[in-house]
């Protein structure tokens, strides 16, 4: 009786892990996000009690993992990505280990790769970037600005769709070229993709129609995107 | 008939993707890395034809997979963790389009985050670290050092074990703190896994008996790993 905590993937239902989708498959108790993919929620058992997380504040998210968990049932918590990047995870496994209740983590696909290769974006690529800074928009204000302008590599920025105006010229402010490829990627592995490619400094105009779930790729791997389009198919162009 | 890039995830068979193991399950063609789990190898049909990628330089890999492709087989490049995130996928994708050859990437787990979390530690985590930089120390003399040095959040290095002296002293040089939390996990999420806590100035010596595949975290979030420990017998215990 343990409470997994899986990650589901960005969306796409194939990119769950083969454990992950065991685990859902013969859970007593399923507490999801919005953002994983419906289908996944579907393969519960028939009599699994199910729990949409979304309603709820993190502290109750704790206390029914904690609560199912002292209870003895087979919980499974599934996440969007992975638990474990920009998911709270660590959240609700430290409320779990000072509960006592026995946890596993079931690490998942991230958006981080997945949705820019989806696109056609590598996040690395020998000769144009060793080196990747994952970051949250959530908060344009807490930004580390100085760090992100300066580095190497590309940046990734997860939840800053809705502050993009103000990060990028945060960023070109702080000495960032403004004419970096960047991308906005929205619903990113799923048949409602669609992306925007421009230049850092455009790029804020160039997404104003997508809508979250957003993931921002700034930096010259996002030029390779063209170029690996025109042979996969499966990529999805920019509008 | 198209080359499938697919992510074999960071060791742990179970975490391959459901997307990914149907696709190794129906290939005619199986070009995979050390890295991958053996146990994936064997997943492939008993008539496909199996070539291990490591006695291969990366321009013959390219090749292979432009000839196959073009024969019109059904190729897997099975890569260990995410084909995107330090795995060469870009070049092999490029290989693949410039050849006029049909190709798709299947995300995978990648070591970045799995291989942290099945030692307990979460690359981002509220209050501690909103941001994480991934770098390679394959090449100490190529390492940003500055940026590192000075990043809020945590530092994820990959085939850093063998440069790991000369590189965090190059980063508490550059101003990191040398009491800062630092673990390496060797082998992680598999039955072999192994690691060493200590702090940036001490973890050099602390991990010298470790081996490769080995991957380097550096910040306050591997402090959590003692109080997830206590409640998570799946997660392993430093030495």
């Amino acid at each position: 009786m343990t409470v997994h905590l899986v990650g589901a993937g960005p969306g796409d239902p194939g990119l769950i892990t083969v454990r992950g989708l065991e685990l859902v498959r013969s859970c007593d108790v399923l507490v999801y996000d919005r953002l994983a993919a419906p289908e996944l929620v579907e393969e519960a058992p028939d009599d699994a009690i199910r729990i949409a997380r979304d309603p709820l504040d993190q502290s109750a998210v704790n206390g029914l993992l904690v609560g199912f968990g002292r209870a003895g049932l087979d919980v499974v918590r599934l996440k969007g990505g992975d638990p474990f990047v920009f998911g709270r995870g660590g959240e609700e496994a430290l409320a779990l280990a000072e509960a006592g209740v026995r946890f596993e983590v079931v690490a998942g696909v991230s958006s981080l790769s997945a949705v820019p290769a989806a696109a056609g974006v590598p996040v690395t690529h020998r000769g144009l970037a060793s080196q990747a800074i994952l970051a949250s928009g959530h908060d344009p204000r807490a930004v580390d600005y100085e760090t992100l302008a300066r580095a190497q590599g590309t940046i990734v920025l997860f939840m800053a769709l809705a502050n993009l105006p103000e990060i990028a010229a945060g960023l070109i402010e702080h000495g960032r070229d403004p004419s970096t490829p960047a991308a906005v990627i929205a619903s990113g592995t799923t048949g409602e993709q669609e992306s925007a490619v421009s230049t850092l400094a455009a790029i804020a105009d160039a997404a104003a129609e997508l809508d979250p779930p957003a993931l921002v790729v700034i930096g010259e791997v996002v030029a390779l995107s063209e170029r690996l389009r025109t042979a996969a198919p499966s990529l999805v162009a920019a509008d």
